[in-house]
């Protein structure tokens, strides 16, 4: 199973998650123990962002490494491409960076369809590493990924959503994602004014997800597998005042973790703010900075392994 | 034939660009087929830029690998040497990072002459990657060796220049070289506002180049074997505005294609605003996104492989 | 002798210094004349730089590679790591990046004490390349190193600490590691605006180190073996007011050097402002930009050794 272009979530189906992508991620846990691979000998990757990243791109770039590949060229200021001016368009860059013999572009760009526009007119594969407000594709993998291997299906599970669902996009990502599967249940946890938006609703309802919503999160948390916590921008701060004092409702912390079942999970994209607190990352249910980070590294590995190898 | 620091396009004469340099190229065209080289295995290379930059850092970067060579340490902030004071003299810098044993150093400064002054100090081989003004040696070798790929030769070439020719660095640069070549024959088709300078004009004619300006590219469109088409900066507002309705004059479009000999091409530096159409980019003499973009990456090569190998 | 964390530079006791990391430093300075060493073949370092840096991240990325090691993923920008928000906290960060299984990472940070905050979280060796205001330990490990080199010995040594000493960290570092000699004497040379800090005096003190303080070079130069001259910030313009005539008072020009013994020797952290004239430049005490740049590499390169090796 080869694949070419990762554009968007919705291009991996059932099929193509459980049964290449995911036994191909837990084959780069087992070469990532071991200290890395040479699989990817002579690959070159290019790093195209035209926003700067800190985690998307660490993840890329040490996962070609950790193949045997090379990154040949990083940007953060792909727009220079542009020599400062407006004028130069995706297009133009994508087909002259192609002609320097990449086997594969990440891409980040700050608008919209980036990367559906850049593997148009690229002769080699493109990555989406995210467009500002619209995919993240590799988000998604990451998070349903890490559900998997944690709790062994994803069938069935109860997941919880919670923050500011309207704006982030990785709760939309994994949305799109969990559609794919049988029996799942989402809560919607969210202040009135940050509810999720109806095209996932419309989404979900068509592929027969059951989803509620809600506005505390203590009372849901004794239902739910995965609660699934996103980020609360700080510039925000007329969503904040409108938290107000319901602020506790949305934050794990503590006392939710104690509401939780044994088995359950906590999850978040990354960075953190305020939204769950210290003293839940020493808890085995904490996977954010454990199973998810590993996660962030091999779901990239493998993309990168069905792309070039 | 050893190079050493790569300063301004007048130290190619036409001995080192017919028999060295553009052998080399093609040499290196080879090599890019294959998939790389080894013949610089452990050289090292400094990217050292003091402004941003795209096409030219990769295209250095990327050359390196592609023979086999590290690009050791890389920056696009090398004014941070100087800790944010303005105190650090480029001397000092250059000084310093020699002792840090590179085999070679990029180096693109924000002020004319900054290679020149940087070749003075130091102990290993300076390439100029660009001064602001000033030189863009690689820019210059990169076009000529474009036209000789295409077009087999330089001598008894028509070459029309266009748009605005006052400040673009990189006619000037080609106008150098091309007054090394006989029988050349350049048209300057540019606005009022941005004829091309004096400074060159006295350079083609004690050099036997005949030239000749015009302000109407559709007119000298059939009788040239190539149109070199020139960046457009969008913020120059006031040329644009005296461009006025002549715009279409100094356009490369479906028209001006149509009035083109067969097999004459048409070039231009990157990147493009709205000087040449899309709908030019699918004609086979359209090379600036094909044998141009390969020449940006085979010249790099060629000059690395010269100083270095 | 295995190194782990490399937070501070009272980490380092003279044990360490002399039997160690010197000795080290000097197997390196063999191993930079023989091209290179592969003695950190596979291992894997992270510079995480939240500030821009020129010479220290080169140095350690340049360390790295003389020794077969390899950067993975470099970042100057590591606040993206927050996305743009001031959410993310450091530990989280580090804990994030340590599950991408570098060996080593380096980190600048803005804020003093990150390094020691990063290393309680850190399940690999930070590396501090400096923290704003507080240490930048490998600078005074690298200045050492260099006076030892130059002149065979610290113990018994006299030295002139000259310019803005109360902002300084330079020569704060360095007075640290002086503090565990015997019989050093230093002179502390400043404008009365701009005076080491008691601190550094009590801790001297404390440690039997002898110092005194002056406004004018001159009359110190013939009784000193180094001259640690320091950075004064352009941006200072009050204290370059306060200087005013007196600027003369702490400048190492011409004059200076012939007020000095013939086998002292002049430093500078640089980058260099006007403090040091650039006729100094070509005597053979003017270490700056020779032996001192040397060590800039070694010391980082010895650093690794003892971590990774």
């Amino acid at each position: 199973m080869k694949l070419y272009h990762v554009i968007e979530s919705q291009q991996f189906d059932r099929g193509l998650l459980e049964e290449v992508l995911f036994p191909l991620a837990r084959e780069m846990e087992r070469i990532v123990e071991e200290g890395g691979s040479n699989i990817l000998a002579g690959k070159r990757m290019i790093s195209c962002f035209y926003e700067r990243s800190g985690r998307t791109r660490a993840a890329f770039e040490i996962a070609m490494d950790m193949l045997g590949g090379k990154v040949v060229f990083s940007t953060e200021h792909a727009s220079e491409f542009s020599g400062g001016t407006e004028g130069e368009i995706l297009e133009d860059t994508i087909r002259f960076l192609c002609r320097f013999r990449p086997d594969v572009i990440v891409l980040r760009y700050h608008e919209e369809d980036g990367a559906k526009t850049a593997s148009e007119f690229s002769s080699v594969p493109i990555i989406n590493a995210g467009d500002r407000t619209g995919q993240h594709p590799t988000r998604a993998l990451i998070d349903l990924y890490t559900i998997q291997q944690r709790l062994g299906k994803i069938d069935g599970l109860s997941i919880a959503m919670v923050g500011d669902l309207s704006r982030g996009r990785t709760a939309r990502s994994l949305s799109y994602l969990l559609g794919k599967f049988s029996d799942v249940r989402i809560f919607f946890i969210s202040p009135e004014s940050a509810k999720m938006r109806d095209d996932i609703k419309e989404y979900l309802a068509r592929h027969n997800i059951v989803f509620q919503e809600g506005n505390d999160l203590r009372e849901i948390a004794p239902r739910v597998d995965v609660i699934y916590q996103t980020q609360t921008k700080r510039p925000r701060a007329l969503l904040l005042e409108r938290y107000g004092q319901a602020k506790g409702f949305y934050v794990v912390d503590q006392e939710v973790l104690d509401l939780m079942k044994k088995d359950a999970i906590v999850m978040h994209p990354l960075p953190r703010g305020d939204e769950i607190t210290f003293d839940v990352d020493a808890d085995q249910r904490a996977v954010y900075l454990r199973e998810q980070a590993d996660s962030s590294l091999v779901i990239p590995m493998a993309l990168l392994k069905m792309i070039l190898a």
